[in-house]
């Protein structure tokens, strides 16, 4: 069989060289119609939703044998198949959607059930978050922080080349893009207040990042490696790691950040796979000290994926780009952090969310957030419009973009949008 | 009707005085036996289990009307049904056990089917905990560490008279008592190391904790009052939070404690509700400064709850107690907890699971941690046997044991247990 990932394959769908759902993407997420409001897995092609849940029910799929895992309001009873499941899936869908194929293609009535215009679709959280894990793997994302905040000649902290540094986030506040966020309350204590007084965040971040979506498990007790992870990550979303600076500033030593990180993350609602992505994978920066033993990986594990943020306020017609960096530059793997988090024997579940970290690069515009954007407020970005912004104000909109770049198409992650309201 | 927690009240099941379970307590847990594998939601009276299931399927108890709540694996359905629902069934529960009230009592073929002996189930885990949270609440504590690791004129840093601080644990590793947990690797540099190596944790630790099940949900972006979380509160646990502090030590900063404590997480298997522990509510330390307004509570919110650490190690015929402290010296209470906690907007889980922090006391004997009752390691406990202890050794069990003195009988929690393994 073709590879569903061939640059040659076309679909009977039209699709845009620009769209980020060609053939070679199929993107899994959970959508809605007005026509049947049941939230149910399906793919993204074109400007079109393929139905997976009507596909399964006319046998045409059939992923876990009698059950259905598609008729379901989460993807995670999909991923617990596994990769060999996952594998023979995307490929019985791309031969479904192919030009070339009949099946789909000249049998009108299925065609009328199982494709829906994306436009009809809502679109959902894909998975039930079972834990969400937050990494902190760029290099000059670090480095930033540690130039503004602690030592510009020393600025990384001594355990960060040799640990992919993550903590525990909160799960139950993983919202779907296109979510309205409440500027949140925190306790506050600039530098200059005698005492902390409570009340509304002033300086509300974004975090550009990519999320990991695990959907295999470990066992308690066990550790992986670097093959055994790769092969646990089913696949990517978009994600933007809502941020109450000052909250944060306050509260977070020495047991980290927790209420400045808890009151919203966002991602985007198509989980592309980790097959995908395959023909993008590229070797991420030489790590130098080698990492210890159990962090080695001997493949290329990062990405070639282009990611734009783009800042609308309430004044502005459209989105202006305010950075364009690169999942490529980042310092520590995915299946390195996944690697660590089960190395203690850390038991890691279907369903398990781990972003990546902010992600930046070397230069200005490829800052990954406000905070290094805006050098920790001392120099506001200029909008086109006149505006001028050192963090976020209710009613701006962030927009994340992703996508990597293959010859005459793209396999791209849609947006994560979010739009600041007024505190409650 | 007579108040569940009339200290008066009898059962006609005999409870002995030092029982943990008498009728005035009725704590929840999930079980099974070898007859029925099930697991399904059980209520501790002296030395027998009282199957729900049973008493539900016979239309004895009926918390959700036609649904069932009890023939399930965890608590979770039952919780989400709400306080109101709570009181009626722990109401009925208790009439149903009373030596005077003939239903149960007088039915012999309904006793045989219904009540299990303790010694026959086995006990699981009695929540699905959907997030873990773990707190630094004890000023005893926060104290210790300070003087410790910081500065022993000046132990408790800034923020820790203002803000219950917490931070984001692992949910997939908590386990119940009795699960054997094998010593966890990770990366370990001494002081005197050039460079960190990876392997078996050497100064393996316990820390007691009270755990609380939330049992009600709040929405994200909405805070919480005292009093409304207070509502939200169904019941506490015995907690032990295992912790590498050599692992913590090298890769706690800046985000905070992560393999360290992710690799397990013991608590005791009967959930004791907060009804049971009302006549045992007692007023807290003094807050001084006065804590911000979100944070104030118009009650005594802190419970007189004697806690005792046994150590038993291989060659001991019997667990050793090396601390006796209490649940009401902790400085923030697990309401004003809670409150921090959704106070951006942080939506609250039915089946989150909040670590008080390690509760210490003001004495020596009362330290909730072996960092603390060997200072660091600089103290090596003495035990009765000989033996002397640091941190815990391969083939240690730490027993933590819990309940409140009434009149003539007492609320208890049972045990958490756990014994430690080789390193795999």
């Amino acid at each position: 069989m073709t590879s569903p990932n061939d640059p040659t394959l076309r679909s009977f769908i039209d699709v845009d060289a620009s769209s980020d759902f060609p053939i070679q993407n199929l993107p899994y997420g959970v959508f809605s119609t007005a026509a049947n409001p049941s939230p149910r897995v399906g793919v993204a092609i074109g400007d079109q939703v393929l139905d997976l849940a009507v596909l399964e029910r006319e046998g045409l799929i059939a992923a876990a044998g009698a059950n259905s895992v598609f008729a379901q309001p989460a993807i995670n009873p999909f991923m617990a198949l596994g990769p060999t499941v996952w594998t023979q899936t995307r490929g019985r869908i791309s031969q479904l959607l192919r030009h070339d194929h009949p099946e789909l293609r000249d049998n009108a009535a299925l065609r009328a059930r199982a494709l829906v215009p994306r436009r009809d679709a809502r679109l959902h959280l894909p998975l039930h978050v079972e834990g969400f894990t937050d990494f902190y793997s760029s290099k000059e994302h670090a480095t930033n922080v540690g130039v503004m905040f602690r030592d510009k000649s020393n600025p990384l902290l001594p355990n960060w080349l040799h640990i992919p540094i993550g903590y525990n986030g909160r799960a139950s506040t993983v919202v779907v893009s296109g979510t309205a966020i409440h500027r949140p309350c925190g306790q506050l204590k600039p530098p200059t207040a005698e005492v902390p007084s409570f009340g509304p965040c002033k300086r509300l971040d974004f975090e550009l990042e990519m999320g990991v979506v695990v959907g295999q498990p470990s066992r308690m007790g066990d550790r992986v490696t670097a093959a055994e992870a790769e092969a646990m990550i089913f696949g990517f979303v978009l994600l933007n790691d809502w941020s109450a600076r000052d909250v944060q500033q306050w509260e977070y030593v020495p047991l980290g950040p927790f209420q400045a990180k808890a009151f919203a993350t966002s991602i985007s609602p198509w989980i592309v796979t980790r097959e995908a992505l395959e023909p993008f994978r590229v070797e991420g920066p030489k790590q130098d000290p080698a990492p210890l033993p159990y962090l080695q990986q001997n493949r290329p594990n990062n990405y070639d994926l282009t990611l734009d943020v783009g800042l609308k306020t309430a004044k502005m017609g459209h989105a202006q780009r305010i950075c364009r960096t690169n999942f490529k530059y980042m310092y520590w793997s995915s299946a390195q952090q996944l690697v660590h988090h089960a190395s203690s024997g850390c038991a890691m579940t279907v369903g398990d969310l781990l972003g990546s970290g902010t992600i930046s690069g070397a230069d200005k515009d490829q800052r990954g957030s406000l905070l290094e954007l805006s050098w920790g407020g001392a120099e506001p970005l200029e909008l086109a419009d006149g505006e001028r912004r050192t963090f976020l104000e209710d009613g701006d909109s962030l927009v994340m973009t992703g996508w990597c770049q293959g010859d005459g198409y793209r396999v791209g992650f849609g947006e994560v949008e979010g739009t600041i309201l007024p505190a409650k």
